[in-house]
């Protein structure tokens, strides 16, 4: 193995995750400005009641929106909503509920997860198809919601075709759709950007809610659960408090929100970080030894490199590993990005490959 | 009833909560210096690490804590850690996890909340004897953890001797102890303030884990589950993400709790909002047509009000009812009540209650 | 304490509960004459589909009956089929599924108890009308379904006006009706026998779901659930599964219980045990230092017997402790317990508590 | 579709399921002869105390035994005995827990069930071993139960060394396994048959606990949980009431185990099963069009049948589907299955697929 000492300096952030970011400061000044005397609890303050207001006016309809702590939260708390008695959540066998919620969902939930293998992280209306069989069959809990997620944990993006697709066929199948939006800032600036394109890919799709993510864009923390069908929020508030998910002083989750939403900060900073992926991807791919994938549709590259790189890359500038056995890893782009950042890693990355390759 | 009209000008700050309060400047302060470039999300960063080094302090051993997102999470999170199969939890039937937590506790536990009749809202030695019969019992869920708030929901305090002796009882009976302590800092303030009077409430008396309060306290928002036993939170990292409460950005968590433990602000502010309380008392318990109680050992006061009184002055300066068939209501104070929020509340306070008394 | 050698001879039955007493002869032949080549399982066999006939021609509407295994597996299926999102049931601290189902119905249905206090067991409109404040606080659990238990726990009959109140009380405040009918032919018997009795309690009354129970009549072992609103028993087929109670083999099932509703044996025999629990509560009521309260309504007497006399007695002849500190004790009598039984074992409580009174 | 008047006269018994059969006569023989006054509920009576003792002897060990009513409800009280907080059970994506138990594993445990690819229904420790990087990360639910099915639900059975290794790797693990041996006397029997059979594949093997089934082996209805390493079921009275298998009356379900213990009656009757299967491949073998796999391991045969030929047959005699994309079907022997009802049965594929033939 090499050692880390043949690299050169390492980039200012590291390209681990968009969640080793901090918060944009117009984030940190909102908190800030929000702290100012009493405000109601629990949500029954101006700054949440303006926030349920700007994301009607984002989603252009009367969705229903409850802000809440974090992304696990914000899909037990959309799941419960949806879910029946002896219900099922069907999604693919890479979706983070299914795979990085510590089985959170199962416990909360009481539900059955159905994973189902997907290239791509994707689910397809011949996934749900498949699982109509199991419909009225008292032996097997009920397909009743499909989660899906976008953007993907492999970093693709469903067309708005694709999930208008999937959500007719749900309909179709008396199944709901939710969609797991932790980085949907993302996807909706792949789609091309705008209130357009995130309307296409979610309300004129047909999906009924969506986790909206905020802190892998750029919060200190916050998640926003949007229901595009307000009557699936009926309980909602209530399945809020209950599956902790309730912030007593929501006003600074709100102030968070609104500065987000503001000048389509969210839309600016994902695009940026997005911009930032496929300069990564551009500056690593010709690098000998790797394979760096396809060019990326959003904020992440998934390259395999050679197994003796990987380490010393990893203590000069922590990422994670994604497929261990192919040794596939992910480097991921922020908000905070900057291209010298990108430069500086790939840079490293380009003397690591390159020490490899000269041993061979 | 009365027009909110013959009011006198009401208060900057209401009497609602200790969360209608926002957060301490030095603790927006401390999140603003937090966001600094990149830190390991999940809390493998240094404010994190350094937050769990002064709870160490703090208590005078070797505790582990975890930080959380709020009071529901934070009590869930502990009591998870402490059941095991078939056991129930103890506690009164004015309990927080038992009354306010929207049944959370059941749902994500999958336990039965076995809630005393507990005047006071304080558990005795005898309430876990009279459970021990339950001890062996097939049929029943098995008495095994024991949950106290300190302060309690109706503003007493337990002494350290109290809770020593229930701690003893609790032991002996082969059961753990779990204090909720949203607001432990103005039990502890109450006791006589420092951290001597913290561990002697705690450690000393023989509790299990603690929820230590931070959001009543004034911040943003976080809790932090102490357990005092460090092999009792074997499970709890993971059990911390199953139950929604891992925070991604921990650092922006661990930064506030460290202004609130610096210089003591944590009990500084405590006191003040005791303090308030006593003096808001005192501003009303000669008032005619009211019954104000005992003077308050924390930061709230629960007087029986004239009925006519009551949306009058709800509407004029918000608080919360307490008991409505008596007519009690809760007033309570925060870290930022100033002593002219008080004189203002209690010449509204007065200007009502006589008003009342002379039309009778 | 008193030798146990000064009692006369033991009854051959215990009068310690009506699931000591075995399963009437008639119920063993049904089985046997079940066991005749295949069947399809899961219910889709003759037996169960008559079986569900005659619970229809029994109620005189068109209800829907799944059988299960046991009580508390009813229990937990009832309340199944009738909880939403973050509901809660309504029941008396004395509630079976309170108290001797081992936190079952709060791990399985993930809900929230709430157990009432109820002289004699019994739940009042005003119970009902107490809760009524938490409906739409989303701090709390929502009442949503009442659980009743017809006859009680402590052998009280509710009359079918009481009932209907009750009914119309919870249907008024949006709550459904459940009635745990363990011994609900024994309620049947005290209320005038006959399928008038059983409608006027129950469908008439405006009864949602009731757990029939069987097992404790005569059965080996056998309980149906009955929605007299179908509709409720929507996705009942699947929780039952899900809650482990479908049987395979439920032809045997369905047969014990044709034989149980075959020339109404289920009210013969339930009204034979009360009777039998009328005569020991004539044979004891006089003797010196008892207390065995008013005669029962249905099958149990509740006697306060002086200390000394009730281990002996017990090792005598089994029965169960009621209330530990008052000195209470249950007698159940039975489909099987014989006047001889009722003369023996009144002798035995006669000569303990005449070697007693001797000894004062 | 051809008619179903084609065939001949049809089978007396079905090949559905070993659970469209009826109970063996000395089953039905012992429940009336357990039919005797009174006994102690709950497992307090001779009969369950004698079949307590009978494990042991059959496992020649100081084995615990608890009794339940159905394999569900006795996967579930082995799996909650086993699981800690943040548990999940790894099983295969075939196995009765993750697929026919309508989601109540994941309702009852609220435990995340890893369900992984195994060509032809069976774990390796390969399996094991991938999920070992699971093992201390806190965003996965921790992979801590194995649960494999003997015989599986394809009809395969483990060797002892395949078991023996599964067992040795998940412990180096830190692993415990559960053996859902709902067909654990097919696989006995299939194993050379004897209780040295039972204990190689099972005690010696390093198995932790076993659901041990008798209702598919000729019982009216009853399992047995047998925990090999008795400190396991430390809690398992209690969580067997909690997950509602408690029989109240258990003496019924004991006396059907000792009949089923005695004299090997149930090696014999599984015994019998598989060679009626064996007997049915044989002669179904040849038949063109049909491709009935290898010779069946237990009693179970998995024939791929032309599509034809699958609904007149079943409308014949009913049979179940397996693998509908397929055509793959599944015919059951049973313990009451004669050489003539598989002569007749064999007949009548004869024909049917003879008349599909002569089409082509």
């Amino acid at each position: 193995m090499m050692s880390a000492v043949d690299l050169p300096a390492a980039p200012a952030r590291s390209f681990a995750s968009d969640n080793f970011a901090g918060a944009h400061p117009e984030v940190i000044e909102a908190i800030r400005r929000a702290n100012h005397g009493h405000a109601a609890a629990y949500g029954d303050d101006p700054w949440t009641k303006e926030c349920e207001g700007r994301f009607r006016e984002l989603f252009g309809a009367d969705v229903t929106t409850l802000l809440t702590f974090n992304g696990t939260g914000s899909n037990v708390l959309a799941l419960a909503s949806l879910l029946g008695p002896a219900d099922a959540v069907v999604c693919t066998d890479w979706a983070h509920i299914a795979v990085d919620e510590a089985g959170g969902p199962e416990r909360i939930l009481g539900a059955k997860l159905i994973d189902l293998d997907a290239p791509g992280a994707k689910l397809t209306p011949a996934h749900l198809e498949d699982q109509a069989h199991l419909l009225g069959n008292l032996h097997h809990a009920q397909p009743a919601v499909v989660s899906i997620t976008q953007s993907t944990e492999l970093g693709t993006v469903y067309s708005v075709d694709e999930i208008g697709t999937l959500c007719d066929t749900a309909h179709r199948l008396g199944m709901t759709v939710h969609v797991d939006g932790a980085r949907i800032a993302n996807a909706t600036a792949a789609l091309g950007g705008g209130a357009a394109a995130l309307r296409a890919q979610t309300l004129e799709a047909g999906v009924d809610v969506v986790s909206f993510g905020g802190t892998k864009n750029g919060l200190v923390g916050g998640e926003a659960v949007v229901f595009l069908r307000p009557e699936l929020a009926r309980r909602a508030p209530f399945l809020r408090k209950q599956v902790t998910q309730l912030p007593s002083k929501m006003r600074f989750i709100a102030a968070q929100f609104l500065a987000l939403l503001d000048d389509d900060l969210w839309l600016r900073s994902a695009a940026h970080a997005n911009d930032m992926a496929v300069e990564l991807h551009r500056a690593t791919a010709a690098l000998p030894g790797l394979d760096v994938g396809p060019a990326p549709d959003v904020n992440s590259v998934f390259p395999v490199l050679p197994a003796t790189v990987i380490e010393p890359l990893r203590a000069w500038c922590f990422f994670w590993d994604w497929d261990v056995p192919r040794h596939q890893v992910r480097w991921m782009t922020a908000w905070d990005t900057t291209p010298e950042d990108v430069r500086m890693f790939a840079a490293g990355v380009a003397a690591a490959s390159e020490a490899t390759a000269s041993k061979n």
